[in-house]
C-alpha cells in the first residue's frame, strides 16, 4: 500500500467529494472526527516518544504501525464527518470553527497537506528508513496537524 | 503492507507485551481505547453500507481505505490502553468489565482474532478482492468484535 502523495491527494478530495456511508448525523460526526483525531494523536506520540525523544526503546515494527495508523486516518475520507451544522457556532462538544465552511480551498489545502505527509511518513516507515528519517517527517506531518488546528480548531 | 495473521498475532503479543509509548494515565487509556474502537466502527460501517447493504455505491479505493483503517486498529498495540485500574470497577466512564483482568489468555485469544480477521480483510481489499469476499470476511470481522463484547464490554 505504498500511495504517491498525488494518489493519496486524489483519494481525499473524492473521499470529500463522495459519500462514503449513509450520512451521520451531527452528533455522532463529531464524536467520530474526535475518535480519528485522538487515535492518530496516540500513534504520533508513540512515533514521538521512539523516534525524536527516546524515551521508549525504538522499534521498527511499532513505528511502522503507527505509521499505518496515522496515514489510515489521513485517507479515511476525513472530510464527511465535516457536514453542515457540525460547528462550534450550533453544538457545544465541538471546537470546530465556523470558518470552516467558509474556506473549502483551504480545508481542501490543509487535508491534502495531512495526507500528503503522512503517506510519505508511511513509506519511510515501510521501507525500513532509519530514525532520522522516520523523526524528520514526523516533523512535517506535525506541521500539517498545526497547519489545520492554527485554522480551523479553537483553542 | 501485507501481514500474515501469525505475524499480526506476534506483533500483537510483542506490543501487549512492550511499551509503545510512555504510559498513558487512566483517563487518557480510556479515551483512547474509546476513539479506536469509534473510528474502526465508522470504517466497519462504510464496508457494511457498501459491501453488504449496497445503501452506498461501491468504491473500491474506499473498501481498500476503510480495511486499513480497521487493520491499523487491530495492529496497533490496543494492549497499552487496558492497563491497571481502567475498568468499570473504579471508572465511571468505562465499559471495560473488570473479568478482563482475570482473563488474560481470553484476552489475547480474542485480540488475536481480532487482528487475524481485520489483516486478512485488508488483504483482501488490498488484492482486489470480489465485493461478495468482502462482504464475507466483514462477517468475520464483526464476529470478532462480538467475540470480545460478549466476554468484556458490558451492555
Ligand atoms: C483537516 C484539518 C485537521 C487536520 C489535518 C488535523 N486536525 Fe486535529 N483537529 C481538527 C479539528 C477541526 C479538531 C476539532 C474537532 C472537534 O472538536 O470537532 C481537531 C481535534 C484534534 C484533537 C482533539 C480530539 C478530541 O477528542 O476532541 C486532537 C488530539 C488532534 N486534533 C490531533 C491531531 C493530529 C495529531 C493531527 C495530525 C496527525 C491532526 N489533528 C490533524 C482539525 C485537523
Ligand atoms: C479486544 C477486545 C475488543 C475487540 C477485538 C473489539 N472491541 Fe469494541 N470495545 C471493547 C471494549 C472493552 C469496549 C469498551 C471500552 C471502554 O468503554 O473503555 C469497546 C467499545 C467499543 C465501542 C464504543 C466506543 C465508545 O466510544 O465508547 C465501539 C463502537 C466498538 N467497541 C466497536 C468495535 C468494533 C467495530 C470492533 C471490531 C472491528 C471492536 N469493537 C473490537 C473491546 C473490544
Amino acid at each position: 500500500m505504498h500511495r504517491s502523495g498525488i494518489f493519496a491527494a486524489l483519494a481525499l478530495s473524492a473521499a470529500v467529494a463522495t459519500p462514503v456511508v449513509a450520512q451521520l448525523d451531527v452528533e455522532e460526526q463529531i464524536e467520530t472526527r474526535q475518535s480519528a483525531f485522538t487515535f492518530a494523536s496516540w500513534n504520533m506520540g508513540k512515533i514521538k516518544a521512539q523516534a525524536v525523544d527516546g524515551t521508549v526503546a525504538y522499534n521498527e515494527q511499532q513505528m511502522l504501525a503507527a505509521a499505518n495508523a496515522i496515514a489510515s486516518v489521513a485517507n479515511s475520507g476525513l472530510g464527511s464527518l465535516f457536514g453542515p451544522g457540525t460547528a462550534m457556532d450550533k453544538n457545544d462538544n465541538t471546537r470546530l470553527k465556523p470558518e470552516f465552511f467558509d474556506k473549502p480551498d483551504k480545508a481542501r489545502e490543509v487535508a491534502i497537506g495531512f495526507a500528503q505527509a503522512a503517506n510519505k511518513l508511511q513509506e519511510i516507515a515501510a521501507n525500513g528508513g532509519s530514525k532520522a528519517d522516520l523523526a524528520a517527517q514526523f516533523s512535517e506531518v506535525g506541521k500539517s496537524c498545526k497547519a489545520c488546528h492554527d485554522e480551523f480548531r479553537a483553542e
